[in-house]
């Protein structure tokens, strides 16, 4: 009955206090590579100084990594993250930070959002060979369509809650998304980056699983 | 105080004798290129019968029209009409037909939706000359975004009530639209393909003043 | 620019005249196994009397398949197809179908909604084994996060609209779904049986690839 | 015209004084076991220090009671209030106080969410032999449906606001409650664990009533 | 792990012959008082004709009842059904006719709704001595917090989907009832008149388990 | 083209500086009693400085009054001022004085929500015997519809922000009184005291009128 | 406790034979003039065949009248009916009808909708003489702002059905009327042409009442 | 693949110093007339400090400008930018500050919201002469269609999230405006004065192209 990967924390709401002590109570039972997503600098620097043990944080993508240990668990092939605008990074940092926590290969493309569509066809390559894409987009979000049109492995839309007026905190990209007429698009929540990194990480392990 | 083009009639909802008698009126005052938009072929036939003057229907748009007299009234360029899918024909159809109607020369580029782009680069040119763009998608109705990205010219979009599920009958494409990130994209009512033409329309005139 | 299978037919809101006109037209093409989605009767119907090849008839998954040639593209494992109630058999059939056309072995386990739960339980190593899982729910949807909670590969979900008053045509299943807080989650379109299916088959081939 | 149990104070939004003048008139019509729910801290410590009379503050289910004296009303049987994720502690507290100080059993599970069924399990026998179930439950809502499964005694669901994009504020795990296939469900509105521990309690008063 | 009442067929959408298979198979089983609601009068007929055995038909309510045999489960006291107006009836009766027959007194008060509240007045003694009340209303579903301010018992709230306009379908009085200021009203899905009886039934099973 | 009262600043979102030179504006042209709404106790600080003319604050209506002067537009009858809750003071405060600015006379009904009809009853007389009702209620609303069925004369709803869950910001209420069963009962917008004022105060000018 | 006009019934929904059954009742108990809204040609045809007294039914408004007495209750002044395209005719005239029944002389101006003002302008006395002004709109509803900008008696706002689209059965008329920046207007449901008449109805009744 | 007007900064979330990175970036580049907009006073004066170059910031508008080069690039005719409401001033000059800066003559027309029409009439000219429209109204948003009647030129409606309630943020405005019974409309995003600017200068420039 257990979910294949160890739990990760979802730190936001929670206080400096109730962060540590899930982390001290991972430590203790041998965990490594431990994670919080939705961190705040804050309370990083406050595991910093209480924990005995190393500690990480990914600013952009918000993520606090415990107990870092370098493993590359799937070598063959990379995950594709593709995000429209800067004001997606926070979340495509998010998964992509995952991902390699993970012990995935991932390619970066930011800012490739499809009213500037020749920035996108210029990565066309790492795209097209990636075992997934996670797209991540706010706004319209019209770039999961565009990409899954390109592609034949599944994409991972994420939409995200950048945008404003009938944006209405991220449904418009949310609606797109699901509605996308391409083949092989799945969604999560919005702004759920992890989510993503999570179903591109599982898709990557059974394309790693024969070697 | 009058708004420089003659009255449209909308004729759903209207029985075939309401629809016949604006038309006979309008005739009465004697007017040409009468528009009745949203027509069945039901109320086609009725007026066909009744009208002693000719009467023409145009299928998918759902249009009638009668005091058909050919103008050019904007002989400078002309308005592109795009859409997504085949689904979306009738909406394109009713902007294409109106636009031709009120003297504009119209270049149709159907089934260019965003999932496979290469089919809307092969028109790239029709689409870069025009002096106005209308773009027709239902579904996640991306093609608007894409549409603005490759041209400098107003872009209308027409969201279509087609699809399923979260389409929630044309609003995620409505608000995909809204939300363009690219510059120059201005939106009518859900299926509203005639709104679309009378901007277009207006548009094209301006362009065409000063010759 | 390929997506890497060939085009579905999306059946519903076309003519019989329509539908045949692309069955003709991709047979002419050479292709196999063409599958129309969303089919009536009338149009399977319409399809045997006109064309010169055999069509075959799927009735709960509303699936016309032309050309049919089995083939097995992914012998290793299965993908996992669950559903909660009988009303939900017809989306979990064209998941289904489609699966088994595109070369996949399927193992269904209908009726396994989580009021009563020893009934999933019964299953859970048909479910645990898959390389992916198709979870169709409709009215609460919590059929996603109890599977994705006991199983590490990834869980495609596709809320149905079955259900009445608060569900809003699908809209509960969906919201569910989405905010599963179990891992491995993703999320196709209110009734998408096929686009469920399309990303499970490309897991699966990635799982099958090395071999 | 009375309703069976005296007035309870909500002093979210209330001013410190506003608050200590109601508790003082209630103080003063000789009433017991007065109960503010919602209260903040602040709230609590002016009060301490105004009341002549001793006041006691539950922190998690920010809950003030002046008053108070242990009474158990409903020697037989207990109230189960089962919550799925630490973040629905405020809101499941707030649900076993208000029963405590009514004069009921209470039985606390939580943490024993849908995505880690197994630790729901390991509590059945509680969960089962409860005379009402509260199941407090955010995100995506599904603890109340498999929990209704389990028992055959009432379950009041109380959907949470925890969560973020598309479980728009508590929307997502309403709906699911709402719509839940198990028999034996009712639902109070979004964070009312006030509500629900209401309902339970007359639930258990009508069970203990002919001892 | 079983509910403890004996399954119900929902007969919306199931086919006459569907739904006779499910009578037959309990009716093998050796279950009595078989319970069928959203039944239709054809379904009915059609059952009536081919199973051998007596079957029932409950017009307003819309419920077939097979095997039906007089038992009184809870012979203490009675479940009040209230209604607002004389649209409520088909789901008021829902309820009322699935309280009886799992062996409850029902006392039924219809046309009470808020706007004329003197009728209501009318019926307050045996409402008051109920043991749990169910009400139900659409409109606005003021008649559960009105109700609900009277009695110090369980109300069960039912929005109907009566109305029109910015009733949206029984919206409206789904949100005034998850709203009621008043105390323990608890609310169950629109129109869903067999989930409110289910609940009040085990309430008042509760209520009659210490005689 | 006259709206027939002088204009009414909506101070909220306005400077100081800005409501200064309005209401100084204002007392240039000679008006009296010229009324601000939504005004902050800081924005009637910096009048009271700044205006050489004596200003008034009304605290709970948030209004500030500038060249106060007593009239009696409407001597006969008087406008019901009705409140559901303590937390809907705001609101109907800024009913009343509103009212009372305009020369009407007032009669204050607070706290008469429909869960303690009995508090509603106690009015019975003053109620019934107002030329207008104004009906301020937050959370469920029903206190409009139950006003509403005990008087012949118009009832104005001001449904309030007041609650939360599914309340939705006022939305619930809003819906409520839309959906009002009784006759006689028209609405304005959320928390929209100001406007609810006018329209009783036309109303009962007209009362008055022909005396 | 009696609302001060005899029971109105609501047509829709019901059989003509419970149709006929109250007109009964209410002919019986002397009544005259009685009204039955939303009714069908069917209906009609029904009780004038049944009943032995006149019948009256009015096409547009869908409106039965049985025991029709020609009565004026309001001799001073008049109530105007305005609205804005021929599609919100059957609702100005339910309004209208319902008018003229209780007592009160009615000015209809119809088709004066806010894209061609000068209509409405040259209708200004009527308008503004009037005791109290219904406004019904569909599609963007902005009549019943500029009607009140120009009078100084209370508007009456009756949202329609009519549009598609955005117009979401109503909702855009509705948020725009709610919203008006115009002093002096309410607002009842979508459709409710009926409701605006009591209104307005009590509105002019007062301003009758002391001649 | 170019839009046809250089890349404008959308200022808002993003840090004083990334403002600074891509400002200087163009600079370099040798652009001039660099537009960013959403940009606070902060935002402009670390600009200002920072960069060699004069920089402008327009309040109202919330608009920085570097390198300010008055340039007319549309010297025939003028584009009008008509609002509401003095709260619609910030919208109503982002977009007239752009059109500007783009090298348009604007005429302002602001506070001629539609409750006192008058306002509007006497600009009727300047309305009337423009070669396109830009109308900015929060609340009702009625303004769009009353101008879109007066004119025959594109009028491009901005609706503003000016108001409260069930204003929702502006949705009340954007749903009239989509809904405009007058021709000639089309819509941008709430608030996104930019946006309606872009299209504008768009018009005017095919307006002023053949000279
Ligand atoms: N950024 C995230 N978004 C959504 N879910 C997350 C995120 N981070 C962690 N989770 C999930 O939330 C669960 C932990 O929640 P909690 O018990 O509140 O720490 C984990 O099991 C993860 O599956
Ligand atoms: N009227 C009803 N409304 C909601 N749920 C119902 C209703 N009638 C039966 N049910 C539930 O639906 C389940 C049967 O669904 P089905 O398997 O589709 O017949 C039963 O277990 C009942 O709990
Ligand atoms: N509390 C209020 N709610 C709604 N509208 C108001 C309110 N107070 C004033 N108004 C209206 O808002 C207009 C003034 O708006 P403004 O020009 O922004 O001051 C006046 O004409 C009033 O009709
Ligand atoms: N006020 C605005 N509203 C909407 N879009 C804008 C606005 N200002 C700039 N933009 C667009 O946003 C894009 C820049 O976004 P960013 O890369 O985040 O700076 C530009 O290409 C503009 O088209
Ligand atoms: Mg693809
Ligand atoms: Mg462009
Ligand atoms: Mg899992
Ligand atoms: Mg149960
Ligand atoms: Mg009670
Ligand atoms: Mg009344
Ligand atoms: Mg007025
Ligand atoms: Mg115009």
């Amino acid at each position: 009955l257990r979910q294949g990967m160890s739990e990760v924390i979802f730190c936001e709401g929670k206080t400096k206090d109730q962060v540590l002590k899930i982390f001290e109570r991972m430590i203790e039972r041998g965990e490594v590579n431990i994670i919080g997503t939705r961190a705040s600098r804050e309370q990083y620097e406050y595991l910093r100084e209480h924990l005995k043990d190393d500690v990480i944080y990914y600013d952009t993508g918000r993520i606090i990594c415990a107990k870092r240990v370098e493993i590359i668990k799937n070598p063959k092939g990379h995950v594709a993250v593709v995000s429209a605008g800067t004001a997606d990074l926070k979340v495509a940092e998010e998964a992509a930070i995952v991902l390699e926590i993970l012990g995935n290969n991932v390619k970066r493309m930011y800012d490739v959002g499809v009213a500037g569509i020749h920035r996108l066809f210029a990565h066309l390559d790492e795209i097209q060979s990636a075992n997934a894409v996670v797209a991540v987009a706010g706004m319209e979000g019209a770039l999961a369509s565009v990409v899954a049109g390109l592609v034949s492995k599944p994409v991972i839309a994420v939409p995200t809650s950048i945008g404003y007026g009938a944006n209405f905190k991220g449904l418009s990209a949310l609606l797109t998304m699901l509605n996308s007429c391409a083949n092989g698009v799945c969604v999560v929540n919005i702004d759920n980056g992890f989510g993503a990194a999570v179903v591109a990480h599982m898709i990557n392990s059974l394309a790693n699983q024969n070697l």
